[in-house]
């Protein structure tokens, strides 16, 4: 039993290199876009996770008692804790709020393709701001994260949906509260779940008006204009309150669809009220983000990312009532996709500099280079052992060293050492005390071949 | 209850860049002296830290038994986890493994100045080198970790001891085995025992030679010169077969030393065997890092640093024996060291540019500019919400950003932008398509002032 336990990783250096890479693409696209990075416990209070998820998330969590008789669990996600920090300090902090984090999640479920009992995950999140252009520039960061990878509009679709407009439709059919959010439920899994079944389900709320129901459900899911979607849903407004509404949040959807345009984003968008996002904090806007298939066949797998607006769960938790977008990414989805398009580049991990001692008696001055080479900000890499003089730069070239530093018997008496280029065969003699600048100059522009 | 767990922290953007700066000089570090970062599961199985550390260690542990009736425990520090992972593939990495990572640790204890609940830890360890230049390096990236704050011998000293020394100190004086671990254990805590106190531990195992015993104790403690050391240890020698022990050991600690003057070390490094490292696993030279109290007062507070070498872990855990050094440092000591001595500097976490638009017409074209800006990899913020002009010029301002890109009505109209430099006060006007490389180019030069 001293394996790792199922659905953990150990990262050896290769595949600690290959996640790293993933973290820095995101680490830079959310900084580009204005984002400040924060971080939570691993460990915290089971009832900020039920708080926010209800009890039935217990079952999907690793929670236990601690010694101190704390109910605890590590964290499925940041979200909770997040809006816990912001809405400590919501009368203090500027706003917008823009913050991301890169954070380990964990989850005790079983272990499948693309799903782990721990992965990593991005996490993006605006406070502060209540309008589309928040949204918008959510997105905007969300398909950096993806665009900073190398991949374009023919890889992957951002499906944008609106949890308010999905309310609406209810709301001119007469449904709300509870109902509503069971409904919704029923809605969301309608796209992995047989015709009938759905039928079956929706029974206990619409009784015999269930057909018509799912009738406009399929109708709704299938329009991709905002034009179009605004007609359906005036047809079925019965009042103009509703109909007043529904202008409304037209006119937020313009707002956003411009901005996402002006970005130069609209490429990637694709208006799709089939994602409804299962969790019930979502009040506004929602997204996910999918491959694409070749050749236009839709969407396959998991998401690769998913969020939207809650607006209500800073004031849930008990603080005030604060306005939040976020999404998150994972790194285990991510990562699989990245291999499938090729796009994971081959992770150098390579010293710059490789120091080669000719005999034990120059051993003490190579000692001494390296320590200044490494002082001077250069990865250097010596044979802790002392081989022979070939051994070392068999070595040297095997650590994959762009330069060869030889400390050679007669060099080293006249006070000089020889910088070698690994790549050009290249090689230039300099003295001893200059040699970390000189090796500089030579990472910097190579030497040329004699 | 919704507040976080005692002993753990929220890092707010301005906490984690402090954290994140001590990270990133620790990485740079670490990877100047050749080591890769790897990492490991932050649960792992109970057995694995019992199975080092013996059951004793549980009582300090977060351990709890998982929804698969697993016995599993949050890692309190990363070592078994590492052995076991260059233990299951001894066969094939390339000797001299050297790696590092950053990782929280968990231990249940009461939380404390300069001791949490969680911390995050340094780890470098080399694997596969039996000799006294692994030491060394061990010693020199260590040292560097702190070096790279700017903390010079001034600040800091790292106490070299042996634990091979002292093996042979009590085979001298006849006591070997379970016995010779627990002398070791109370000449451990002997600087923080009183005389006394420390005398009657002794008893059971030395009786009435109890005090002579300990006499040779404080005159080992108080050497600082390895020939010193080694003429008192040929003093206490039975006979030639330990004298030739003490001789091969000596010449270790003569190679040992070499190399670290070699490397220009010398003025951070004091021999001092009052350094034992209570762990059982550690084999050889040890060590610990600490700071120092002003003008030569002495050392103060936690060790900074820890660690030394521990041949036997891999092979206990049932993997093929493999020689290993490494060590351990802490980021809270280190956050509290470097407040101390103001080596940390105030963060700026600005964007590069803000980009103002002057009224709602120029919104889009503000937008797409932003889109680009971040597209050439420029920290870029706008207001969201996109109030006034002079408004947006004082967020601006107060965001910290060097550059305004002014997106105005007349300018834009004849295809222009104005670049405006936030410190010199200096602008430019510019064509709009151009902006992205102007505002490169001004970030690099600045703007003189007209």
């Amino acid at each position: 039993m001293l394996e790792r336990l199922p659905g953990f990783r150990d990262f050896y250096p290769e595949d600690c290199a290959r996640r790293d890479f993933i973290f820095r693409v995101w680490t830079e696209a959310a900084r580009r876009h204005g984002f400040r990075r924060y971080d939570i416990p691993t460990l915290e209070p089971l009832e900020l996770f039920t708080e926010k998820s209800g009890p039935e998330i217990v079952g999907q969590l690793f929670n236990f008692t601690d010694k101190g008789g704390r109910e605890v669990a590590l964290r499925p996600e940041l979200t909770p804790s997040l809006a816990r920090m912001v809405g400590a300090r919501v009368a203090t902090l500027k706003k917008p709020v823009k913050w991301f984090n890169i954070a380990e999640n964990f989850r005790y479920e079983k272990p499948q393709e693309g799903r782990l009992r721990s992965h990593y995950q991005l996490n993006c999140d605006i406070f502060g701001e209540p309008g589309p252009a928040a949204d918008a520039e959510l997105m905007a960061v969300c398909l950096a994260c993806l665009r900073g990878f190398g991949l374009g509009p023919e890889d992957f679709a951002l499906r944008l949906s609106d949890r308010t407009l999905w309310s609406l439709l209810l709301e001119a059919l007469g449904i709300a509260g509870d109902k509503a959010m069971e409904v919704l439920g029923i809605v969301d899994k309608f796209e992995r779940t047989p015709r009938e079944e759905t039928l079956k389900r929706l029974e206990p709320h619409f009784g015999d008006a269930r057909e018509d129901f799912l009738g406009q459900v399929e109708t709704l899911m299938g329009l991709r204009e905002i034009e179009e979607m605004g007609a359906f849903m005036r047809s079925l407004a019965p009042n103009a309150a509703i109909r007043e509404k529904i202008e409304a949040r037209l006119g937020m959807w313009r707002e956003l669809l411009e901005a996402l345009d002006a970005m130069d984003l609209t490429s990637f968008v694709r208006i799709d009220l089939g994602i409804v996002r299962g969790l019930a904090y979502y009040t506004g806007f929602v997204f996910e983000v999918f491959k694409l298939a070749p050749a236009g066949a839709g969407y396959v797998g998991r998401a690769l990312a998913g969020g939207g607006r809650y607006d209500h769960l800073v004031g849930k938790l008990g603080f005030p009532a604060t306005e939040a977008v976020g999404f998150g990414m994972g790194d285990v989805t991510m990562a699989q996709f990245l291999e499938e398009k090729k796009q994971l580049p081959p992770i150098i991990e390579a010293p710059d500099v490789y120091v080669v001692a000719a005999r034990e008696g120059e051993r003490r001055a190579a000692l001494g280079l390296v320590s200044r080479l490494r002082a001077a900000g250069i990865r250097t890499e010596y044979a802790l052992r002392a081989p022979g003089f070939g051994k070392q730069f068999r070595l040297a070239g095997q650590s994959g060293a762009r330069l060869a530093v030889v400390v050679g018997t007669d060099e080293l008496a006249a006070g000089n050492v020889r910088i070698k280029d690994l790549g050009s065969g290249g090689e230039t003699l300099v003295p001893l005390a200059g040699a970390p600048g000189a090796a500089r100059d030579a990472l910097a522009g190579g030497i040329a071949s004699a």
